[in-house]
């Protein structure tokens, strides 16, 4: 067998964090690019995580009032229409259905059956579900309408990256109306402290939650809230958002009920959504030279257990032993679920099982071998340490242990991103300093500073710095007091973070 | 308020059937038409039946050993002319993308963009996969793969209608790979009993498996086969179906594999699929002239609790005992999970309540009023009963007693509808006789008739009298024994079942 190389992944993130990035993706089997331009192919492991993931979040969303349902796919190109800043934004790179049949001409299918009106394949909801919540919401009594759906939706794409930014990807979208803009803001702040609820103690992800400025807003909202998390080379990556509508959508769908006082008005709506993008951003928040680091409690296998069988005669024994260890740990609850653990019995070399789950991120790996039969003992490895550091204790130690361990692996990853965030985020308070910062080909990160600009002098920067404004953060500790601005010398009321992003 | 009906909807079953059924969907708020031509709109209750559905399934799917993964939406047209047979099947009525932008042109968005090659939505997705297949297997090590998808798929439908045939709709696909035909067998007939199992075991309905003929098969496959329910119009509803496809797609989308021999092979393929099309199998077959009756394992609220509140000074105290009834009741564990129960606090009137979640068709409705609270008894009333009928008991025996009054409920499902089947189930040894099961007005069901005809005679009788053979039964008791094709008068096995479809 091949000599264990000292690193499983090549380039290391510090030779090239792009191209670790794909080799990550790839070692651990999570997707694939498929022969459709810009779409991926989420495999079962990559899927697995993303089923751990929806379920939790799903949860979350209706301990908090809401219910799912579904939406047509296509959208009427006549609705993108109606709202004028959503359409700027959406329209551009959709795909369009223009026909509802092949013939064969020639030897070849080509499409037949012109629609009279063409269709895109959702870009977003706001629309159709707009058009649905219009005949929904009659009078006061119909609200709030706390709707949720799960689905996938297609941005043509021009540079497609796995998880990050493909044509087609998978997301939720919680839509909802309100009497009043007061319920209607306290909705989407409610659901902006769930994604950074979420993303912290579920993907150990220490994300800044704030508010967007309008250059960054969602086309058609009135403000917009995002959680910014840091990645590994310090660019900032938009992990979930939150929008106020306002009226617009109401107004363009015309839903419109009966208030208390008997009057016609329109309902204040929000929308707010998370997406397959969580898999790239916990794959560059937590990942190492050896590959993916899965947060414990999203890892579709927590323990996997690895038979070491180096002689026929004591195969079997072996393996009852791994078994019987599998059952005691599935009997532990971690967060309130039996453990999930898997045996790998394939008859393959021990060390290439190894490495393969260590590629694919399970968070603990226990080795059971013909001597550990008689002392009692496992060998536990644990992801968030080196692939060679091992622990040697009683099984039962193992079991009674196995989620105080998956916590403390949580904790160190969730310690590692902040410690991380922290020591690439520093205050500037000068243009040059701004520039400085992330003109360093080392350096970059999250500078806070004073800004006062306008989306336009934001626009600037982007093309000068390649870097944009990621949020007005909420933590007051982060925001600070009222300085001038780095950009115009107008007085600021605190600081915002600047970032390249994702 | 008005006087309760003496039946929630109207037409009746026996007076307007298809009619009956848009008003069940309508009042149980399941599902509507939306503005997108042939699409519906899930609303919560139906969405919160088919989250239950799939998750049951799912469940079913993983013990087997199946994983789930996620591939594209689109399909280049290019792949689905690979397999002959499959694109005179599918490629005829499919949405067809050919641009991937809207450009502004006179005022109005129109495509632009054109695409070199189009895409179709897919219709099915044994094409795409089966290109992911090719890439994943190359070795008998790799088999079998056993992959299953939750998705959205699009047939333009002319004659749409809610849950039963819409242009979008939501399913499952199995797909799998094998080394050898016998494998692939035996996974496709795995799945076929797992249907039949979920259909009687969490739906209530006492389907028939069998085997397609060749004109009933799915475009591509060697044997379909298929779980046919009948529902109270006395009709046929393909529920589920399972294909062996032999080595069709394999050669089509290049699975090939090194045997253990060393030779290069196709591997055999698999396919099976359930979709939201068991919501209207459900509805229809279990459906009364108060709407629909949920089948207890996959209601979204197993029990509703109602409480009643004439006077403002005991709103209170009956609340606070409904509540605490609910607690109690969620203690208890139906097939592994908590009871599901809601609390009705909504201030509107008893009656109008009552016959809501009555024509939602909650199993289990129990009522608490100011004078319970001093007895102790609660009134329970059980949807497979008429609406008046109560049940007066001590609260602690109603959750005492629950987990048994559902599955007395879904027992009741059951065996009604296996003596409606039964009772509209009939052996015909000529093709008069068949002629006249099928020629009455109040008559029709299932006809057992010995047939040995071919693709073009079934065809024959479709047009003439609109019925099909629906399955070769697997049971031995419906199959018989050999006897005349009631067509050709040549020599049949067995008996197979004729009936009109959905």
């Amino acid at each position: 067998m091949a000599k264990a190389p000292q690193n499983a992944i090549s380039p290391t993130r510090a030779e090239d964090f792009p191209e670790w990035y794909q080799q990550v993706v790839r070692a651990a089997d999570l997707a694939e690019n498929s022969e459709v331009r810009g779409c991926m192919v989420i495999k079962p492991w990559g899927y697995g995580l993303w089923e751990r993931i929806q379920r939790q979040l799903d949860a979350m969303f209706k301990e908090t009032g809401h219910k799912n349902a579904y939406f047509p796919l296509l959208i009427p190109v006549s609705y993108l229409e109606k709202e004028a800043t959503h359409v700027e934004g959406f329209a551009t790179e959709c795909a369009v259905v223009t026909h509802h049949r092949l013939e064969l001409k020639d030897g070849k299918m080509v499409p037949s059956g012109e629609l009279t009106e063409p269709y895109v394949i959702r870009p977003t909801s706001e629309t159709i579900i707009g058009a649905a919540f219009a005949r929904w919401v009659q009078s006061w009594r119909d609200l709030p309408l706390l709707i949720n759906q799960w689905a996938n939706v297609m941005r043509w794409e021009m540079r497609p990256r796995l998880f990050l930014r493909t044509a087609e990807f998978l997301w939720q979208e919680g839509h909802t109306a309100h009497e009043t803009p007061e319920e209607a803001m306290a909705e989407t702040k409610l659901m902006h402290g769930v994604y950074e609820r979420f993303l912290r103690d579920h993907l150990a992800i220490p994300a800044i939650p704030g508010e967007k400025t309008e250059a960054e807003r969602f086309p058609g909202a009135l403000n917009t809230f995002t959680v910014e998390a840091m990645v590994q080379d310090r660019k900032a990556i938009q992990a979930g958002t939150s929008h106020f509508l306002g009226q617009n959508f109401s107004k363009a769908a015309n839903i419109e009920f009966e208030s208390r006082e008997e009057r016609r008005e329109f309902a204040w709506t929000t929308s707010w959504g998370v997406s397959t993008r969580l898999i790239g951003t916990l794959i560059m928040a937590h990942g190492d030279d050896d590959g993916v680091i899965l947060p414990p409690r999203v890892a579709p296998t927590q323990v996997v257990i690895l038979p070491v069988t180096p002689k026929p005669e004591t195969r079997d024994a072996v393996i009852a032993a791994c078994r019987e260890l599998a059952a005691q740990l599935r009997g532990q609850s971690f967060h309130g679920e039996p453990v999930l653990v898997e045996v790998d019995e394939r008859d393959l070399g021990g060390g290439v099982k190894n490495w393969e789950w260590i590629k694919k991120g399970v968070p603990v790996r226990l080795e059971i071998g013909p001597r550990d039969l008689e002392s009692g003992n496992v060998a536990l490895a644990r992801r968030d340490r080196g692939p060679k550091e091992k622990e040697f204790l009683p099984m039962a130690d193992a079991v009674r242990s196995i989620v105080a361990t998956l916590q403390s692996i949580h904790d160190t990853l969730l310690e590692r991103a902040s410690a991380f965030r922290e020591a690439n985020t520093v205050e500037v308070d000068s243009m040059d300093a701004l520039k400085a910062f992330f003109a360093s080909e080392t350096g970059g990160g999250f500078a806070l500073a004073h800004w006062a600009g306008s989306a336009g002098d934001e626009d600037a920067l982007a093309k000068e710095l390649k870097i944009t404004v990621r949020c007005i953060p909420n933590d007051p500790a982060l925001r600070g007091g009222p300085g001038p601005c780095i950009g115009t010398g107008q007085p600021a009321e605190g600081r915002v973070v600047f970032a390249k992003a994702y």
